[in-house]
């Protein structure tokens, strides 16, 4: 083979099929197949069908709709669409197990299915009545890849194969346009070169631009045909010094390498950051479709186009898309030219705005979702490229849903596991606030909305360095795949270049991330780190804030707000609310924090952690007085002290909570974490004025300070002295806390208030543990509430199950606990031996090895963890038939862990107010998903745990 | 009531009853009953008998020895010996229950069982022919402690009761004696003062001190009536003064006072503490003995002595005890007189000594075990005071269990389970060396084995204090029960007075600590904390040895050798061999360890921590190396240099092992614990001369240190970067050490000398962990073995299951590892959540508040973290049939936690070396315990662990 090969990092040369299967799939973030869209992500590669080529053309397709992950998308497509009588340009899909079988056999396509290549050429020959190579009549293919699941942009794709010298020739005959032959040579060289063969694009493009400089012209389109034929000498030149190879002239030599090459893609960096960014398995694999070329640029009776059959951005029933005259595909998706609108084709070309209208709205109802479509003009006849579910952002997800309801064309339990409960995240960012006066320096394209301020940053290497600590946005000229991870780094986007569907606009779209494209009154100079907007020159570093709604460019910090959710939001919701059978609380420590939760729609609080109202200005004193108190009497003089404190933050948190449960829990972090940091006391030694009367006095208590952090010390927090061990050694913790919190309900109660207080303690091990404390718990509340004459005050007592030995031996612990809520937080750390602040050294590594599947940080062990939360529930509540259950640590705003806290029968999770909607909706997709399972107990066990 | 309480610490005044007790209960210690033999503490406590006082006397007792919970240990073997025919003096018991119901009555006995007081001494009045407070011939009393289990010393006893200035008259008559009367009357009243009143013994020693440096004279029994007139008044007026009450005259006032002092005495301090040193559960209660006095102190036809069937330090059998003529029990006991070897009295009272045999002897076959009896003679008539099973040293119950086998007395298995495991340790404590020389300068009675040498101290408190950090002897002119924490504390004791069955032996043997009795040469002086020989003074902190085998006493510290296994043990061992189920190993790091392990019965090492040879003086630099190593490539060539090391401990490891299973842990601990403290390279930055030519360069090299100190400082270690996660992150540490062990047993392999290597891979949470490592394992060693030319090596590759994960998938864990070892230490801590290091802040606050029933990382929590272990060998043997099963926790010395390893089916315990023996017997005993499961099984079971 004349070509050098790229060199391919993740995949061994030598590996036989079998085991490079397994070790591909090992690396894969492979999440329970229940809850992901992508179920079966290895029967394609298991069992070979024998059959490698799919041919559709004319009406007729040997592949279907369902075959995705056989063709990948966009081959399923081309098939149905075929089938369906759409006008597609003949051709044919070699399937993604070839892909696989490329990279099972040293990457090279086993023979026997390699020969029967020239077979399926024979064939879409025979269908065109042109011939590959024909110097006459040549027919030119595209070879595109198609994987199973959407990765815009993410491969490699080549247009006008079986160009080369002659048949150059018969293309310019045909089409009577010599200059159109030669711009397609030249852009089917710079593409292969780059592509198939690796050369930078820039190496190709800078031969444009000084040819464009030489001759004193701007655009690509007045470039004459001797222009052209010296870039294409040139071009060659470039890939023979490059690669030591002369161009291939013979098309088979061109299309088995382009071939290859698209194999080769699925694994190249940016695929791979892909796929991890959204949970794809790396062993799927790439389909290659070859299909007959049609041109968008054989003059202006012919174009290309993208579009949608609703507004992706909003939802809005309408067409929608961007056309250019006499242009290629890649030009619009590019976004090198600003495309037209596409009602604009109804004034241009009646008669095809009305067949692609007429088709695209066949497809929608044929697919059942919103189509994102692509299609050419040649010389007044209309192809469909490509169709497919189109994405779009989260409020236009949802409005379609909610309309496509509305117009019987799916059920409320299909709109609901339609939209990817992560995604609502975006719904409830903030806006800009309407009040604010700002001035706008430039406006682009409003890309994706939202609104962001940030540093500028030009570069995502830069991004990336910058985004952990500070808000960064991404300035570009244009974005492409490469700067992914800087745009996922980023809170907004802004390009200079480039419109609505260019790559900026998607992939901001789906990451959620404001972005405004295509503002051309900036100028971007990354060489020196800057940009210009006329006069005016914004530095790396400097704020701006974007607008992705209107495609403002503001300088500085503009002020923003909530967002308004829409009414199909709330439609959306309340069927989610019907359908799920977990109920949502939240973690909240504040009312503010409680306030916003309840908007968000939680149903009570989950989590309410007392030592944060600890650490406020005013408090942090006592609190340390408490801790060095040297005698049971002065720790209760501080705790008298903290007293009312306490009792005011509660009183406010149940005022808002308005007799929805509010679980409270006792002290949990060790005494230390409330203690300066040793340095800081030394500082202060060290400041002392030693003439000072009081000199010795202050030192002492300083030095005091230093002796009891040093007390404090431990080696392992983490399992040291915290939780419940605070209250069972110092009672009188407990005992404050306990009085704030009743003292708090029965002030309540005496206003015929409704109040729900759940006292929860926590870090419990042993049963004894928790009887100790319930014992203060209940002698305390008698207490007060004989004191503040309230005679009826429901409270329940429960404790956290975050040590192994609690879920262990729930049976023994639910005898005396009133309901349960696993710290998964804790459980997972104990139970995997995982410090949390620790794991980065290994776990990172342990992750992209591929050792664990995901970070169980992030969702639930199922395996392991899991099996503690089932075990601990069923114990609890087969000792205790009321138990209510429910889990607050961080995984309960995470979908998968959410199905799996329905799955073992939880009766709630309790997440962050701003992750309460997507756990509603998680919580309703997860009833969906395991609908089989018994949907009588719903009504019982609801009106158990509420 | 004339007298006032002694304050009552432990118990509520007001308590009722029920909750009394609950809270008693909560208090103790109550390890799995199958595993002591105090098997139902509770038993006589909940139901009440109705039947409160059980009378014995000529030849008919009510009660049995078998009622040894409600009748105490003495008033169960009082009334065996009554139905036996034992010459006993009659009288009659108050059960335990009364003690109960006092405790739960505001401190009083409810006054229906009060009332039957009088008529059971009018019983007792009818049987004897004497009127209790007849002041003709009155009826004397002993009042008497006595409880389930054996509490020598520990508790009060009140004799000569009945006395008042009035029967001493009578008695004066009667015996003719007026003397005797009189010494009777004082003893009474000084014994009623300090026991019933709390008043200070010395108080009332000191008057008879001073009335005899008066008299000038040096024995008690010089002292004349006018003395002992004086004597008693001096003593009245004591007791008046300190408790503003007269001493009582009512003989029922003093015996229902004296009463209720025993029921107080189970709660003294001393009680409390002996009890928790023996794991006795405190809401048994005493019971009460009130028995006719009898007289040895009636002149020389009279005496009183203690004696043993057979020898309680050697278990020898000859009749051994002492007796003292014309004396009361006490005076043996205390130790106060010198007294006489018992076979002695066949010579002065041939008749009682033949009667004394065969009642002693026909006690022995009775009970089935060596007996400890007390006797009276009261003027030529003896009596039976009390019989128990004698304490002995573990060498004497292992002789004596061997015997009584061969005596066919009982059976081997009634031989095994008679020896506490936890008590073999003694056996193998080191004696003196016989070669050593050294000047003996005092000599005392061989009062319990062993030897020792350490600091003198003068007080319980000083030991206490000192003994944690040096090895502290205990000199006391004689102890008292008041001492038994210092006597715990200390390695030996060293008393002035007092014979072979003082306090200091008896509870010194049971202990199992060095002890040298009544060594008469020695003066101790407590206020000025030295002890004197002749001139020689020995001070506070000054170094002596006891040889508690010889009663020889030295100074400095003689050298000192392993013990000599008597022929008896090995025997009674190789009945332990034969039953037990599990296999025993040992955990050894070095092959001097390993042999010790052999030499005690180890079947194999259980486990060897490969990272205790890194910290070896000529190796820490390379390790050192090795974790500053900037590239892979640094890295290896740190390994490649121990690599020799390593492989050459590994041999003499398999040499010593001789073929016997070796399992090897790979690096386990976080790399930090092998840099120097970040204080050390501070130091030697500032000794850095600047002038040096390499300032620089060294002064990189130590601040590199500090970075890569800094970088591995870690929050929570236990649950940081370490075991598998360091062979995972750095696979070339795991490569060099299977390099070391393979290359190692190759060596073996090519000699034809067996070997057994079994590579076991630490801190493994998921199977993904085990596959990876095990994958360098096999390689390495296919490797190894190919260029060793070794065709056949036998080694195992298998993981500890520490992590709670590993236990819940050891389904998926034991398809890959072919054993499984528990480190309960870590498992523990995950399991509970408790750092080792740190949980002594609330560890010890919660045994000693019965917030937990025992320390976790002393006997496996069996709820617990015994789940994990049940669970993991469970579902690990479903997934492996042949999996190997062990335990190198160091709870693999605890017989409790053998008993429940043998319980769920483990194959074999690995503990420390000096444990091994514990182990072996624990093992037994507990296939004996629990052979009601499957005998059937042993075979094959056994054949598969090894």
């Amino acid at each position: 083979m004349p070509t050098k090969k790229k060199p391919q990092k993740a995949v061994a040369k030598k590996a036989p099929v079998k085991k490079t299967k397994t070790k591909t799939q090992a690396k894969v973030k492979t999440k329970p197949a229940s809850s992901k869209t992508h179920s079966q992500p290895e029967a394609a590669a298991t069992t070979l069908s024998g059959k490698y080529y799919y041919f559709f053309a004319k009406g007729k397709a040997d592949g279907t709709a369902q075959m995705k992950g056989l063709l990948g998308g966009k081959g399923a497509g081309l098939a149905e669409m075929t089938n369906a009588g759409v006008p597609v340009p003949p051709g044919f899909t070699i399937t993604t197990e070839v892909c696989n079988l490329y990279y099972g056999n040293s990457l090279e396509v086993p023979r026997a299915i390699d020969r029967d290549l020239e077979k399926h050429m024979h064939k879409l020959e025979k269908v065109t009545g042109r011939k590959f190579g024909d110097p006459n009549d040549p027919l030119l293919v595209s070879v595109r890849s198609g994987s199973k699941f959407s990765m815009p942009g993410m491969m490699d794709t080549v247009l006008n194969l079986g160009l080369n010298a002659e048949t150059l020739e018969g293309l310019a005959r045909k089409t009577n346009n010599m200059r159109f032959a030669l711009d397609n040579y030249r852009r089917f060289i710079s593409m292969f070169g780059n592509v198939v063969l690796g050369i930078d694009k820039d190496v190709f493009e800078s031969v444009i631009t000084k040819t464009k400089t030489d001759q004193r012209i701007k655009q690509d389109s007045s470039l004459q045909e001797n222009d052209l034929r010296g870039i294409i000498r040139k071009y060659k030149q470039i890939i023979k010094r490059k690669t030591g190879e002369s161009f291939p002239d013979d098309p088979y030599v061109q299309l088995r390498v382009a071939r290859d090459a698209v194999f080769r893609s699925w694994h190249n960096p940016r695929a791979i950051s892909y796929r991890r960014l959204h949970d794809i398995p790396s062993d799927l694999g790439t389909a290659v479709n070859v299909q007959v070329m049609v041109f968008g640029n054989m003059g202006n009776n012919s174009g290309t186009g993208v579009g949608f059959t609703r507004n992706p951005a909003t939802g809005d029933k309408e067409f929608y898309g961007e056309y250019l005259l006499n242009a290629q595909g890649e030009d619009v998706v590019a976004g090198i030219r600003n495309p037209q609108p596409i009602v604009q084709l109804a004034q241009e070309m009646p008669s095809i705005y009305k067949q692609l209208k007429s088709i695209t709205t066949r497809l929608e109802k044929h697919y059942r979702d919103i189509q994102d479509f692509e299609f050419t003009i040649e010389q007044n006849e209309l192809f469909m490229l490509q169709t497919r579910a189109g994405k779009r952002t989260v409020q236009a997800a949802i409005k379609i849903a909610v309309d496509m309801v509305k117009e019987k064309l799916i059920t409320k339990a299909e709109a609901i596991q339609r939209i990817d409960p992560q995604n609502l995240d975006r719904l409830l960012h903030p806006s800009l606030n309407p009040k604010a006066k700002y001035d706008v320096v430039a406006t682009g394209l409003p890309a994706s909305p939202g609104a962001a301020s940030g540093r500028v940053y030009f570069t995502a290497e830069d991004v990336v360095k910058h985004g952990a600590k500070t808000s960064a946005i991404l300035v570009r000229e244009e974005t492409n795949p490469d700067d992914i991870e800087g745009m996922n780094a980023a809170v907004g986007i802004l390009t200079a270049r480039g419109g609505r569907t260019s790559h900026a606009a998607v992939v901001a779209r789906q990451m959620g991330k404001c972005c405004v494209c295509g503002a051309e009154a900036i100028r971007v100079n990354t060489a020196r780190k800057q940009f210009q907007i006329g006069k005016l020159i914004i530095k790396e570093g400097e704020v701006i804030t974007l607008n992705g709604s209107t495609g403002d460019v503001m300088l500085g910090t503009v002020p923003t707000i909530e967002p308004e959710l829409s009414g199909e939001f709330s439609q959306f919701m309340s069927w989610a609310d019907e359908i799920r059978r977990l109920n949502v609380r939240t973690n909240a420590d504040t009312p503010r924090d409680a306030e916003q939760a309840i908007k968000f729609g939680a149903e009570g609080i989950g989590l309410c952690r007392t030592e944060h109202m600890f650490f406020a200005e005013d408090r942090i004193p006592i609190v340390q007085e408490m801790i060095l108190a040297d005698s049971p009497e002065e720790r209760q003089a501080a705790l008298d002290k903290l007293l009312p404190f306490q009792k005011k933050d509660f009183v406010k948190i149940f005022q808002v909570m308005k007799g929805l449960p509010v679980t409270i829990r006792t002290l949990d972090p060790p005494l230390h974490e409330f203690l300066p940091r040793k340095e800081e006391i030394r500082v202060k030694i060290e400041a002392l004025d030693k003439k000072d009367e009081e000199y010795e006095e202050k030192l002492e208590a300083l030095q005091k300070v230093i002796r009891r952090i040093e007390e404090l010390k431990e080696l392992n927090p983490m399992l040291g002295h915290r939780g419940c061990r605070l209250g069972i050694v110092y009672p009188e913790i407990t005992e404050m806390q306990v009085r704030a919190i009743i003292e708090a309900a029965c002030t309540l109660a005496r206003d015929k208030k409704p109040v729900c207080p759940e006292i929860m303690i926590p870090l419990v091990g042993h049963v004894n543990e928790f009887r100790h404390q319930k014992e203060i718990v209940v002698r305390i509340a008698n207490e007060v509430m004989a004191k503040r004459k309230v005679k009826k005050l429901d409270y329940l007592i429960g404790t956290m199950i975050e040590i192994p030995r609690a879920a262990l031996t729930a049976d023994e612990v639910a005898q005396e606990a009133e309901f349960f809520s696993f710290g998964t937080n804790d459980l997972t750390q104990m139970t995997m031996g995982f410090s949390r602040d620790d794991a980065g050294k290994f776990l990172n590594y342990y992750i992209e090895n591929a050792i664990l599947p995901y970070d169980p940080f992030v969702s639930i062990d199922q395996d392991g963890v899991g099996q503690l939360i089932a075990m601990g529930r069923d114990k609890g509540v087969a000792a205790r038939k009321d138990l209510k259950v429910g889990i607050c640590g961080e995984h309960g705003g995470d979908p998968d862990s959410i199905d799996f806290c329905h799955r073992v029968g939880l009766d709630y999770i309790s997440c962050s107010p701003y992750r309460v909607p997507i756990a509603r909706l998680a919580a309703a997709q997860a009833e969906l998903r395991n609908a089989s399972s018994k949907a009588s107990s719903k009504a019982s066990s609801k009106a158990r745990s509420k």
